[in-house]
């Protein structure tokens, strides 16, 4: 393997092996792709393939049209959600798709996830977003490619930011997150589940548990993120 | 061991194993069986053996009427109701009960598991059946056996086919899946239990959750299922 | 250690020890012991002392009144309620005592736990019972003693027999199981955990799921438990 | 490292990697530190730094004030609490801070624990308390510093004291925990997960059951804590 897809195979392998390390997939409910947008493709997981069969060289390389370009197996069956995010958000670097068992359950239950705490505001300042079903004529449609709009029509009729918001619930479905890097998407997907399992907890334990209050999400928010951050090392 | 039945006693051996790495089953609460229909046979766990004390020579062959043909040990008391599907139903491979916790405590709930979400439709159309619990006399007589036709009856009185529905709930006790191979019902029984946390956490987060619409049932279970299938590698 | 106490103490060592390995302690939280009811003693944890130091050697021999008979260290702070129950009771041979999450919140929530399924009926015929909390003077006075007291005063109470009910839940406390060997009683602690887990799923899937009905109760443990049993090797 | 902070050092390193062993933290969402009264320092864990890419040597070394006294990394985000903490409560000498599941949700829900059981009574003898979320101008301000003063006012206008109480919930945020030792702190926070879990599950079982009776509550404590207590080697 020595393509210039070498990096981005190793990386989405890295990964797409995380995924059950950090107990968000079983079998294979799950998959992670890395871009290269100077070479306009990304590695993706092939479909179907056990975590413990994966290797680097089964990555299947796929263009921002959900083109093969490089691979001899067929690449996830949600490959086309992928490239229509990577198509219009030059940003973004690294999708994880998986259907952890809270964040799931969330994305089935239709509703966003309330702000509840600072452990949520350390990493988005608003309810983590559920798109609603798309049309019936979509779904029976190219459904996956639509799923990508889905998303994007959500971010757009929201007047979200990608940048600021990196993650979403595909309602009835289960979700997605993305990051500048793959390993930033995979990690946002592992605080997604803790995110939704604590809030899930929280009205268990209080029905009227109130939402944040805008001082706290403000704060948390921009300790992590702010131009004054003094969150990690500089 | 060099007998015929040396291919299925290895096959029922590797998957008995899968459940405790699986977390779906405590002590020996549970068991897997393979099949030969040329031969008539399947191979299944010896009753009340742990886990760890379990080889492939232990198996224990039965025919399809429950007889003992082949091995020292008492065969799982569960043996009977495997039979009965067997010989019943000759394209399925393997057999796997457990007491998994969420699967068990909807069919002590006597519920059907209402289809919340695409991971659901990705494996089956319909809500997941329970059986309800048999008639007194039924019970108190050949109890195994009469649990194979409480199985059968009801798939025939809900006009199900087991090729398309590969699980049920027994009400009152526990979860039973079956498959081509007994590979494949032991996924079923992992996916069965995954379904059934996920379905139960959705309840809990929003009680009005709305069952799947039509349209992404079909085309999540068409794209995996369907002629035109395009998940995994053909 | 070539005492007489030495099988006992290498069993209760052994006992211990699996009480992490299945969940059922956090720290401390825990003790199994075993008796030798020929020579009136039994070898119980020492108190407050981690699963991982743990020796042997560092088991404690008591006899049926609660008395030091062999060892450098204290007892379990329990120490009292395991000789009470092994003075009265003959045929019990080990006692476990923990504090794992279901079944305590069972016992703080001041409910048997109702008999909703298989799984229960396959190891007791009746709700797990809960005994109230005892009188103010009897806690303030000697305590340990006392709990062993409220637990057999709710078994003879209730009509109730140690050798086919071999758990309590004590009410506010925590759940003493108990069987004839002390594998059996730690066998015990993690069916109760379980069964335990599998109620709470049951109540919040169906808040009027029905206890399971008279023939099923008796034919499940009459499999395992009757004279004509057919579960496990003979 | 041979300067006279090796040993906080070296203590709060690995009271710092018992976190992730002990389930109560992910990714970098929690921080121990071990204080030296004598020298008026303590040591903390840098701020962001895997749990994996820890050593002793990392650990940053701060006053009472705040102020770093030996470290190349940026302390804990979270340091001006733990001084503000040992600076007021010279009888503490480790602190921790994680955002565990359970304590979250409750510190979310803005409740105190309800003492349910024994297990809440082994350790504290009232409702393990939850301060207010503070005002919004002293958010906006020197928040960490803040949340050091929200959790002395809590106790003092309680009148609790920190060496009978080591934990609390900040409103909103999620659980510290202290201690004597670095270890005891560690200890504390696994204690009241572990607590919290089962004050969960009690309420969704019973959803009245009653808070534990003194009697009850005065035995539990004073037999682990009191002047003559029992529990443990002497």
């Amino acid at each position: 393997m020595s393509s210039q897809y070498e990096e981005i195979k190793q990386e989405a392998y890295r990964q797409n092996m995380q995924l059950p390390q950090l107990g968000l997939v079983l079998f294979t409910f799950g998959n992670a792709s890395v871009a290269d947008h100077r070479l306009g493709v990304f590695a993706i997981k092939p479909s179907g393939v056990a975590y413990v069969d994966l290797t680097p060289e089964k990555m299947v390389i796929v263009d921002f049209d959900g083109k093969g370009v490089e691979g001899n197996l067929r690449p996830s069956s949600d490959t086309k959600t992928h490239a229509v995010l990577y198509k219009h958000w030059p940003t973004v670097g690294g999708i994880v798709h998986t259907h952890s068992t809270y964040a799931t359950a969330w994305a089935q239950s239709l509703r966003d996830i309330p702000i509840y705490g600072t452990t949520h505001a350390d990493h988005l300042t608003i309810d983590i977003p559920c798109a609603p079903p798309m049309a019936d004529e979509k779904i029976s449609g190219n459904y996956e490619y639509e799923t990508g709009f889905q998303i994007l029509n959500h971010f757009e009729a929201n007047n979200l930011n990608p940048e600021e918001v990196e993650m979403i619930l595909v309602g009835n479905h289960a979700p997605f997150t993305w990051g500048k890097t793959g390993e930033k998407a995979v990690y946002n997907s592992a605080v997604l589940e803790y995110v939704a399992k604590m809030a899930t907890l929280t009205e268990q334990i209080n029905l009227k548990a109130p939402r944040l209050k805008d001082a706290l999400i403000k704060k948390h928010f921009e300790r992590k993120h702010g131009p004054d951050s003094y969150y990690g090392q500089s």
